[in-house]
């Protein structure tokens, strides 16, 4: 996606062919920094610090650093001690594990010489599976939005999203976003309503500062307002993204889905869900037995954001002694979900609809 | 209620007799800061300047406002005068036109010498019929938290409020807030779950102020998070106030009660409106029919605080460009509603419902 009218993506090869580039998503939206990483100890500051975030940019910044530690020394102690330490970086980050078991698994045989240049090729193919991954979401979202702009004689098509499935997340496109940078993309007038997503306000923060330097049309609103807007008639779709989804089709995603999801349902609007095969959980079946993490309250009783003389900085919200409680996630059951879309295409929210578009789980989900 | 320990109210006959005690309310809940009013212009200043606000509270300042006029001027054009220029402070105001009327009629057909007494007396009047009209919608709303509290065996009730419909906005009580302040001064254990309702955080910088200085349990949450805590059977009892209720029983109150209103509806939650008889608006008959006032954007892309050292100051929540949205207030239909708490009882949130309280009215409402 664009950033400063060029296109763009969230970590990239530099021209030198061995130094990766990241954007530090730290200091975004109010400064626009990119970094260049050399070593694997970068790479692992990365990850640790959340300048890259978002678990399939996760995954590639920790493949990418495997390359930087082979480069560097590719001995079979150095391999086993580059996995060990960029994978305790993030501890709870399934992606990072799952990409540095990866490397390890393609790296591991191969004789040292050949490991530097096998592992640059692999974290290549996890970047690029991401990228074809999130397009195929968008290519398949793009029909909805496309049905929607047929009724609509030429008025933009509205499309209300919550927290930040985005381009930032992944390695370009995003899962949420994509159908909408798609639409744009082919011309379809597409307005996108951002909630801003207390507490984190990643909305605030990522999505819209994302569709600002695409150049999607788009409003900042608070968590608060979009039900009013589902009202009055001025949302058309909904489109959010998830940590995960059951077999049964209940969706985890980031406080608030679930208010939206109720609104959505109410007033009639169609309400998606943009997830890449790998947010299904086969193993869960219903959503209360997912696990909602809970974070500290200082998320709550502090908003971070640009201070007056341009500094980054914190206000405290409420008086000192408030005591604030932190859920991180909510389930929105399947029954309030209009529909997924996949990069396999779009099915109901039901374990059916699933299975539809993945039937080699037929097996492991009956 | 309690201020640092003492049972206040927001506004107060000083010990000399004739000035007018306020809390200036632009500095919590970073600061309690109590101010004299000594004359028309430090009144008509507390109004403008909001140190005073909430509709009840506006009026009975601007009451006292002509009392402070007619001890320093009693004559017909200072009579005359102070109404236009108290009027003048919050021109949208409903209840300070009333309050300023209100005045007017009684002063100008005294002769000038009774007219100070007669204004302080009047405004003394306007002070205990706010009290007591919230008491009394404290003690109906009791019975409804009693009742809840006898199914729970010496748990906490949890209820859930947005906004502030709390004391700070009335004289003493608050319209909400009542019933939970009569629970708790009951021995009765409550629990509050106190949106912060962005985007002017008036949950986390008044209503979580309010209880924490009356020592009523309560804790801070993101506006997502309430569907989440009913999901999870952690919601007894939501109450709200609102600024009009519809003859059909349609309730406009702060964006983002309509989401709170479907949750509670979807996980079997009561939903209760507390209001004054003043707010009902006989003349509209459903919520489609109020206009919904849009504010400026910055209230959504900055937000208010106390900054690290101490000051009051604001962030930037989103890159600078950024453009937003900012509707103050949602209808939740009265479907939703499981019922109003007035200062006459509890009643079904309908036409039927109002008018079982108000039989007065059935004429009216025809």
């Amino acid at each position: 996606m664009k950033l400063d009218g060029v296109s763009s993506r969230t970590i990239w090869l530099e021209p030198d062919g061995w130094s990766i580039g990241i954007i530090d998503q730290t200091v975004l939206p109010h400064k626009l920094v990119r970094l260049r990483l050399a070593t694997v100890e970068e790479a692992a500051h990365a990850i640790k610090s959340m300048q890259v975030r978002g678990a399939p940019l996760i995954g590639v910044t920790a493949a990418y650093g495997m390359a930087l530690a082979m480069r560097n020394d590719p001995s079979d102690a150095n391999l086993e001690q580059a996995v060990k330490f960029l994978g305790a970086q993030r501890p709870t980050a399934v992606n990072l594990r799952w990409a540095l078991e990866e490397l390890r698994a393609v790296l591991a045989p191969l004789p040292p010489r050949s490991r530097a240049e096998a592992a640059y090729a692999r974290a290549g193919v996890l970047a690029e599976d991401d990228v074809e991954t999130c397009r195929n979401i968008g290519v398949n979202g793009l029909q909805l939005i496309k049905e929607i702009a047929a009724k609509k004689g030429g008025r933009p098509v509205n499309v209300l999203t919550h927290c930040n499935a985005g381009w930032l997340a992944c390695v370009d496109w995003g899962t949420a976003t994509s159908p909408i940078y798609h639409a744009h993309d082919a011309g379809i007038p597409v307005h996108v309503w951002v909630d801003e997503t207390r507490p984190r306000n990643q909305g605030a923060a990522l999505t819209a500062f994302e569709l600002l330097q695409h150049g999607v049309p788009h409003s900042l609103i608070a968590d608060n307002a979009g039900g009013h807007f589902m009202q009055r008639g001025d949302v058309d779709l909904v489109i959010v993204g998830t940590d995960r989804v059951t077999a049964d089709g209940d969706v985890a995603n980031k406080i608030g889905t679930y208010l939206k999801a109720l609104a959505a349902k109410d007033t009639g609007v169609p309400f998606y869900v943009a997830l890449p095969y790998s947010t299904i959980d086969w193993r869960t079946e219903e959503g209360r037995d997912i696990p909602i993490e809970e974070r500290g309250e200082d998320e709550v009783l502090r908003v971070q954001g640009k201070l007056a003389n341009g500094d980054s900085g914190s206000v405290l919200i409420a008086a000192e002694g408030t005591r604030a409680r932190n859920p991180a996630f909510d389930v929105t059951p399947a029954r309030l979900v209009t529909g997924f879309i996949t990069e396999r295409g779009v099915c109901p929210a039901s374990r059916e609809g699933l299975l539809s578009l993945y039937p080699e789980k037929t097996s492991a989900a009956a």
